[in-house]
């Protein structure tokens, strides 16, 4: 850990990522139970997709051969000899000037290589055409094993199954998968001060926001939120829950009250727990300075600031990339509204709402408020990024946003 | 439905919104879990929040008008009569002259009105403190109510709630909200060449994708999918499951082939259940140019693409923004690697992948690839718009993608 270096986002996330493992059982799953996990295997096609030739297009399967050369004022003549039903196999072979009739996805008979799409023919009688264009071999037409050959890596290793992921696994007639396990992610309060949601707090007293934030956050990052409670400022207390979590789950989120005396006591009992430890103890990242980075074993140890804001803001920037390492931001380009200072060596995460202008472009407008408050976060879209080295941005500057 | 107008993807959206409503009963839940379901009530804060004035900063609770003048050379002195503990209420009134040490979310006693920072305090003794930089009445404390007033509209009914609603809930005490079930989505694949996915396709049949690809979907986009199977280009039959899923569903997506005889029979299935009917038939839009729009009484009910490719896009594009009103699509811009011709009269949905370009600007590649293979949309990471009048665009053009 380099205490004199100003560690931002990316920094963080770096130094996390050459530790973490999230490793979690695997577990075979059919299907239908995939969507949303990650592969614990890489996945090959079993087979052949097409296992056959099929036509692309409506029309008539052809010798292309017997096309060449084919135009409106000398159209080639063909003899319908057959049709391709769906779902069945083509009733013989074509020969030498004969045509298939067959639909979009019908199975290429025996001796054709393309198909005449149905506008570029006409019907002379029940049994001939006349083909005004002509087709190259291949034309409208998909080859066995052009989709999927076999043997072919569908997805690898690690890869966190999408809608269309399960789509191909489907194409390709693959029926279960080994998957992991979603990974279990702890989450502890701090401070005497915290009661729980349904407790009216008393003088001094809030309520508990970090563990419905933050369960929100890992089950849409793809984890599995496991509550801890509300544990006080007590060392020994709390190195207890650490250590019971650490046993339990992959991940640790401890968020605690932004005081001085608060974080040492969580950054005291992470450090007292295992190897590596504690990587970095404050971030240069407004809001999230207070934030304890740790690894145990390969298990990730976050402390968060108390704040609901500034917990769920580095969450969400931290978090979300590990948990989900296949995860990939792209940050949308908008206008901001009004002109923001930042202090040099300070990365600012901006909240702000998005809109659209009179011209079409995307405007961002920074949510006034105090930054501990919720609200805040609920009327925003995104974070805007003001980056370490800058002083700040202009009225009618580019940002670059984050949308949640 | 005005036959001669060429629908785009906004316009099919337009016409569907102005009927569809897809209402589901109310459920009371707690905070837990709320996450990811609809408000079905407005919701107001029940209390204020904070219950209490409280300090935002550790330092000293003071009477502002105490510290007016005071610099490093002129230092106003205060006796120390009191500590603020947490989580308790004050002991005792602040009088003039006075301080209380006070952490961050302390209660303010009684008589103060501001927080001096402790970095702008030396203690003197046990008892006195130099303040040596004034403070105005309201500084660094936070009043009672000002994050949440009572009787404040916290979040609208219709919203959809993420991690942050959910922990504003939970900041103002609100314990239970009314929320409507999710909507549930018939699906159903239409065709009698599609066999299921744990079977070989025969000649000229395909495995059945787009049951997994729709129903990954619509869990993504807040609803739960309904299966209804696989089934045959017949009109009774087809009508009778139409009928049932319409019974128990607020949704039906039929997807099935492109073949116009297909097209057909769907068309018809849906036009003779109910009122308004078929609203649409055929877009102005690549993939997805054979997609049927239809509502009976406010259920929404989609004819859409056998290409699985075509239904993942129009299903992304219309049925997201209806199965979550909420849902608010932030494009991110990028340029994009090749030219692309479009014809006159289409939009087009072009899959791209993403990636950064050498100078850190997002560059767009489209993929290469037959467009009914799903595994183009495996490599994407979103769909780039060539609009209606554009006949196409250069490489180095900067276009705008949806991400998935």
């Amino acid at each position: 850990m380099d205490l004199f270096r100003a560690y931002v986002i990316a920094d963080a996330l770096a130094i996390l990522r050459d530790h973490v493992r999230l490793e979690t059982p695997a577990e075979r799953v059919g299907l239908r139970e995939a969507f949303q996990r990650t592969l614990a295997e890489d996945v090959f096609a079993p087979e052949d997709v097409p296992a056959f030739d099929r036509a692309t297009m409506d029309g008539y399967a052809v010798r292309a051969q017997d096309t060449f050369g084919a135009s409106e004022g000398l159209p080639a003549y063909l003899d319908v000899a057959g049709e391709v039903l769906m779902g069945q196999a083509p009733r013989g072979r074509l020969e030498a000037g004969q045509a298939f009739r067959i639909a979009t996805g019908g199975m290429l008979p025996q001796g054709a290589d393309a198909v005449v799409m149905v506008e570029y023919t006409e019907e002379l009688d029940e049994r001939t055409i006349g083909v005004v264009r002509p087709v190259a071999p291949g034309e409208n037409i998909i080859r066995r094993g052009d989709d999927l050959a076999s043997g072919t890596l569908l997805l690898p290793r690690g890869h966190r199954l999408r809608s269309q992921d399960v789509g191909l696994l489907a194409a390709a007639g693959v029926n279960t998968v080994l998957t992991r396990r979603p990974p279990r992610v702890g989450i502890i309060t701090t401070g005497d001060e915290v009661v729980p949601v349904d407790r009216t707090p008393g003088p001094g007293q809030v309520r508990d926001v970090n563990s419905y934030t933050l369960s929100g956050q890992v089950r849409e990052y793809g984890g599995e939120p496991v509550m801890y409670g509300i544990i006080g400022d007590d060392f020994e207390t709390l190195a207890a829950v650490v250590r019971r979590a650490l046993d339990e789950t992959e991940a640790v989120l401890i968020s605690g009250g932004s005081s001085v005396g608060r974080r040492d006591v969580t950054a005291a009992v992470v450090a007292s727990l295992g190897s590596p430890g504690v990587l970095f103890h404050g971030l240069a990242v407004r809001p999230g300075k207070p934030t304890i980075g740790a690894v145990i074993g390969h298990k990730l140890v976050l402390g968060l600031p108390g704040h609901p804001v500034s917990a769920m803001v580095v969450f969400s920037l931290l978090g979300r990339p590990l948990l989900d390492p296949g995860f990939r931001r792209f940050p949308v380009r908008a206008r901001i509204t009004r002109a923001l200072s930042s202090p040099a060596g300070k990365e600012d995460w901006v909240r702000v709402r998005l809109d659209w202008g009179e011209g079409g472009e995307l405007i961002a407008d920074p949510i006034a408020g105090k930054s501990g408050l919720i609200a805040t976060m609920v009327r925003a879209d995104g974070l805007a990024r003001i980056p370490l080295e800058s002083r700040g941005v202009a009225a009618g500057d580019e940002v670059e946003v984050i949308p949640f």
